[in-house]
């Protein structure tokens, strides 16, 4: 009994970083097709626009039963508007769990039907959060261990044009 | 693309909860084959025997893609001879997730193909462990509403022939 | 020896959710009066004014024993002008713990005589804070579940507003 | 309209610490009736005896109206039998809150009416539990600032008799 | 085999407290010498400058093998910059841990030789942060058992020049 | 100013592992002398007599400035009888830290001049404690990763003699 199941992966991905790209690939493997959905929240100010964003996971997560998408509005009414069964989210450590978990919660009750899983990165991006990566990079720190290259390539762009 | 993923949900089950319960169900519908794996530790005292552990699911977990087993040995090892692709844990709160970071962590070291992933089971059973459930039966609470109903029978038995 | 002790809930109420209204009637149980009091502070934007977060309370917790009113400045200072004998706060998960130990310890520091006991809100609330519900409920979410009917109204209406 | 309100503060207290006697003397404050419960659970391996917990507490906390009882069996019962209203359990750190939190809400899952109250004890006792007090005066250490002296001379025959 | 280790203790000081004031004290016993490094982050608000920052900590740090010093830009620039052999940090609870634990394996990913060690602070300063302390001095609270006197006094100023 | 440290690393090492190793070597760094100190607690069952947890940390932490001895009694002894200035432990994740943590403050309580540091092991080594690691070697899992040659040898020996 082959199961056909639609994995959606929600988050800012501002930018996306190594953590992110190896939370998809994970995904990617357990799931029929996995939505990367880009969240578009008007209330919160983004350091990349939405097609940035968009692009940079579309040219980093070459995978075939991936696809990049973005939404606004509420993450429970995506869910239901593309028929997907699972939301996959990322833990690295305990802060983000209770957040994820009071989020998992909520959605639950927003729509019972919205299973949250977690998947844990690769032990090296424990510490690795785009807005820490964010305050390093306009820092002048390397990063291109922890981002894909044309993500860092646009963080330079932006540590240089602001000094 | 439809997927044929194997799921182990493995644990000692000493007894079954209807937390334990709800996560099989969750898993169930998300994976082709759910394997729950009864751990038999020569190391550990269990109240109930593994027979008995193993046919308590069986008659709770009354589901198509659902297999009921034990194990002998370590769990990656297990993981590997049943072909599994992923591995089932329920979380419940920080405590839980200490330990299940670190087992998780641990299995991928064994084995790097060893993918734990993680559900919440519902709201109501944030509470309910098995060592909890059994320390307040064998004081005579009524259980009912944390346990199937044959596990509810068979704590029954030993609380009386202990008194 | 029948007590009279006076209880003080504060918060920012911003806005009143059920799990605030679960606590509130938790409190007013144990205690012969319950200060509901709502913080205004200069330095934070609220969502609501403080006429509306007292109005919401006041028409949505009607208990006898309960009085709504509003502070400025140092809660410590609040405490002891209306000769409290313990200051009440809602509990959560940990990240609620943390914060909320630390805010006791401080308010012990600068007066000895303030004791802080944490209530435990309806399993079911969980997952609720003002924070996020502000944030679902302008992304359009159906609310009607975790807050009073007068606070469901004014969410819409802001909501309805900023489109 | 003063409240008459029946607190009950269970606990092995094996043996009585300083950290016990700060929320005895804070919980007295608050409630009409203090009842300190000392558990006896047949299935625990206690250092004192039961009528040596008790007595212990009874020499130590000398305060009008806490009474010091045993109990066996469920908590949940013994609250029902003594008509409480409250329960009070002392909450020190995450590790502690975790615990005690799953406990409260058990509690109030086997019934409905048991209120759980969390104190917090002097910030000079936050590392201080019976465990690790009976484990540093096996090997000798000075206690004194930890424990009533009727504990301590208690715990240094034992020492001694180890020996 | 006298060591020669050169420590930093970075952060915001904003301003300095009586916590930071007894992580100096404590660092200082244990290394040769102890750099406190003043952040200067132009991306954050602070409420003293940089210059006002590191003057309170000169006055108030008395000590012999302290130095205080700011620093733009990286840490881990910084860091080797002035040839240090460790990082200091202190810890007061789960939630500085987590945070506190992110950022040194960060420094430890940009910087292998980034040794980071964490000291505790006097239990009487759990409680204690800038951001905590800030906010009580601007509602008026006394503030002279938190913090050195020159900061006291500068925190009066600035809480009277508001109203 | 150089300072002549002296550093104790107390553990019960049963068995070493090589996270324990690498404390041991970034501490090594750090101060003039280090002390690994085996605590004999004849309350607690341990896996490796006294002579072979000594003897197996000697033959692998081959460093100039690391003695390696035992200690009987109270920790808080054994650090003022070898006229020691900072305890070294290592911190791994939260559930380490919150029990660290009360023994650093009770430490410090039995002896104000007790001074604890805490070191973070490699990110590889997140997953790894002496008693998880016994628990996987007894169920026949391949541990060279995770332990010095001579404790893999010894452990093989053990588990091979069980069966």
């Amino acid at each position: 009994m082959k199961k056909d199941i639609i994995a959606v992966y929600p988050g800012s991905f501002d930018p996306l970083t190594n953590a992110h790209l190896d939370i998809i690939s994970r995904a990617a493997k357990l799931f029929s097709v996995l939505i990367v959905a880009v969240a578009e929240n008007p209330n919160k100010k983004h350091l990349f626009s939405m097609s940035e964003r968009v692009s940079m996971i579309e040219s980093s997560a070459n995978i075939a039963n991936v696809k990049v998408t973005f939404f606004t509005g509420l993450l429970a009414d995506f869910f239901v508007s593309v028929q997907a069964d699972v939301l996959i989210r990322g833990l690295r450590a305990v802060s983000d769990f209770e957040y994820e978990f009071q989020m998992a919660l909520m959605n639950r009750n927003l729509n019972a039907k919205i299973e949250t899983i977690f998947l844990m990165p690769d032990q090296a991006y424990t510490f690795l959060s785009s807005s820490m990566l964010k305050e390093i990079a306009m820092l002048g720190a390397d990063i291109k261990d922890f981002v894909p290259h044309c993500v860092e390539e646009k963080l330079k762009e932006i540590s240089i044009s602001k000094k």
